[in-house]
């Protein structure tokens, strides 16, 4: 929630919709230029016109000592909104180089739900001083915060919000908007709250400001509210928020009561962040983000990498049990390749068919058995027109036709195992609670390259050798 | 943009979060029960307290045929909103089930934005048919919508938005607001227009409700308000949204002109249309949607199933190359799978990471060399590690050290060039303008298997055989 400052009008004073992407690489460059020459005076001139997001990025494009002059060049005068937008290492990095007051200062002025943000992303240590230092009232809506679990609509939840009973009027609601000084910077709707502060409806401001001054809101209220209890996962959330096409929502405690609400920027964060996180799991990447240590991305990608290299040792295994095969017949290990590859290719299709469908609740248990009949399907339909152009390959250049036949069949065996492998196994890890995006691409492979060569290696030593 | 209908309260009139999503896999099965026994009076109860978006939902759950005898059931007392949230296949098979009036009509109804989105995904003919029967004010607005580009700005436009000039006091604003009748069902800020209709400012609701009636709207607006070009890709859009947390943001023609405003609820679905597109072409699928038929989705499938094979051939071919070499040592075909799988489960990663960096704009050319560098040193970190455990585990299973050596040598290469593949080739891509999501895999991949095979076999050639 940010007002942009002014930046640069054409001559008729009206925005250039040219600068819709304000962060060049030319900018980049002449604010490291200007870091580098401890020019000030520059870097104001470069810096003063940016929207805090802007900022954020810029520290991000930073290399880590550039960060930190950065840093001290904002000293106190840094907006604290920058914050909230700085992925996890360079926000950590930043806060280390920031005076400890200035960073219990900027935590303050911030609504609860961007400081919880923030908070939940830096180091313990730093986070433990820093919340000890908040004053109050702050501190217990954070810590509140960070109460409940991480991901869930609880971390997400801005506490001020505007309630009113059913019983005013849209004038007395209008009246109460222009004397409370403590209103949030931005809101699209009021809520409509019995005694004991249970949602009882909601009024858009659109529906607010077109409507009398003395008709009680009671009567314009949406009387559905969709609300959502504070534990539920934040992906959840988001499915709420696009399903409805909501813009802010309301969000109850276990007793039904209203505790505060949820806006849509922070759900189209949500979004992106969990989109991303089912693609870089899929290809076996943990959380990641640019600024990360050499150190910490290797860490990172080793332990797929060992996972996988256990997968690919037990498929040699099932190679090494047809050596001698093999050893008559060169061909076989030719042409083995091919026939794992295109199973693993087709697995990963259907499984990240599957990954979506669950994520988006399209795949749902009233459907299954329908899509696992469509799979296996398509599985056939493919398999059988992969089988007969590799068959025809094989025998027109190894000239054997009982090859061609052989790697022909172990095709069709293969596809159709990765069109199984691939919707069951995510919908099996998804019934025991386990994300498929990360686990499925393991054992789809898995399954794909054992059944390969086993298929294709074992077909051809009970036919050819 | 639509208001709920009133659902299941609990005792005390509170809305029971439980029910925060309302379509189970039981009321499907209900539903599909009352529609085989024609029981209309079933099916009254059980649709008529849905939000229609959950209708939507129903309408994709269903079989072909329940599909239709849904679409009749309704008949004319469709929601129009419903139609705005089904997915392409059920949606074109909707509207060719529908009365031709019925169609006209419920188009008419929504909103420019929404009617120019169900247009453009049905079948030419239908939409050429709808679009002349649409009374002449919804017709020119479709058409104006239709006329920019696939995924800009302009097809999400809603022309439907409040202007106002400067001059204006608030008071004046909210005595237009109570009087006009043709306002946007929903909004969240107002435009400050100079004369020529370019945007000078805009003034949120929240804002202007709060502010006293004599106060004029250019003094409180935000004198930089974000536009957006109509032209704009809509990817470029939400990108806007996302950076600067927006809930609305106008559309402007060459001419710095206001057209209309781009809503947040649209853009959520853009973000996740555009990761759900990239998730999907990582893994070599086109735009698909759970109703799609068996064929349609074989036939999307196959061609990247057929580029998969011309690679695993050619990386066949390569094999072919040491066909002397396997004969004589059968170890080379047992262990040349795990040089090439850990390169393209390596290559996988970095690519995967840079696809999602590119989108997100966090790789850009400011830090593209870095980050290069990087992903090197990343690539022979983990290479060295991998090639150690492979190297002992092949002398300890083969009893033969230069083997180990040989294998070590090739996992190094290998990981390097999957690492330098893995960056480079989507940075390549982008560059020239190819969707790195959708071409990057297939190069990196082909790109592994034929140096894992060329490196170990020809390593081993020359050391071992």
């Amino acid at each position: 929630m940010k007002k942009s400052e002014p930046l640069g009008n054409d001559n008729n004073g009206n925005p250039i919709p040219q600068d819709v992407f304000e962060v060049t690489s030319e900018l980049i460059e002449e604010i490291s230029h200007a870091l580098r020459e401890n020019n000030y005076e520059q870097l104001d001139y470069l810096l003063a016109p940016l929207h805090s997001s802007d900022i954020a990025i810029i520290f991000e494009q930073l290399r880590e000592d550039e960060r930190n002059d950065l840093t001290s060049y904002f000293g106190s005068q840094l907006n604290p909104e920058v914050l909230t937008e700085l992925e996890d290492t360079a926000l950590d990095q930043v806060i280390k180089e920031m005076d400890a007051d200035h960073v219990v200062e900027a935590i303050s002025q911030l609504e609860s739900d961007d400081a919880v943000d923030i908070l939940e992303d830096i180091d313990l240590e730093d986070r433990n001083r820093i919340i000890a230092a908040l004053p109050d009232e702050e501190r217990l809506a954070v810590e509140e915060g960070l109460s409940y679990p991480e991901d869930s609509a609880g971390r997400m939840v801005q506490k001020n919000i505007i309630t009113v009973p059913g019983s005013w009027t849209v004038g007395q609601v209008i009246q109460f908007l222009r004397t409370e000084e403590e209103l949030p910077p931005e809101f699209y709707e009021i809520f409509i709250v019995d005694p004991l502060h249970h949602p009882i409806g909601t009024v858009s401001l659109s529906q607010l400001i077109r409507t009398r001054d003395s008709v009680p809101v009671s009567e314009i209220m949406d009387t559905d509210p969709k609300v959502v209890p504070v534990d539920l996962d934040q992906e959840e959330v988001a499915y709420m928020f696009r399903q409805y096409d909501l813009t802010s929502m309301g969000v109850v405690d276990e007793d039904g009561r209203l505790l505060g609400m949820i806006t849509v920027d922070d759900v189209v964060d949500v979004i992106d962040e969990e989109a991303e996180e089912d693609i870089l799991r899929m290809a076996g990447v943990q959380e990641t983000d640019i600024t990360e240590s050499i150190f910490e991305a290797s860490k990172n990608r080793i332990v797929w990498l060992l996972v996988n290299l256990a997968t690919a040792i037990l498929a040699s295994m099932v190679i090494a049990m047809f050596d001698g095969s093999i050893e008559q017949m060169v061909a076989l290990a030719i042409l083995m390749p091919i026939v794992a590859s295109m199973g693993g290719n087709a697995g990963t299709q259907t499984m990240t068919v599957t990954v979506r469908s669950l994520a988006t609740k399209d795949l749902t248990e009233s459907n299954v058995h329908r899509v696992v009949g469509k799979e296996f399907a398509i599985a056939i339909l493919n398999g059988v027109v992969l089988a007969v152009i590799i068959g025809l390959l094989s025998l027109a250049y190894f000239d054997n036709p009982l090859l061609g036949g052989v790697i022909a069949a172990a095709m069709i065996i293969n596809m159709v195992m990765a069109g199984l492998a691939g919707i069951l196994i995510p919908v099996g890890l998804d019934r025991v609670n386990i994300d498929p995006a990360l686990a499925s691409s393991i054992f789809v492979t898995t399954i794909t390259d054992v059944i390969g060569f086993f298929a294709f290696l074992g077909l051809a030593s009970v036919v050819l050798i």
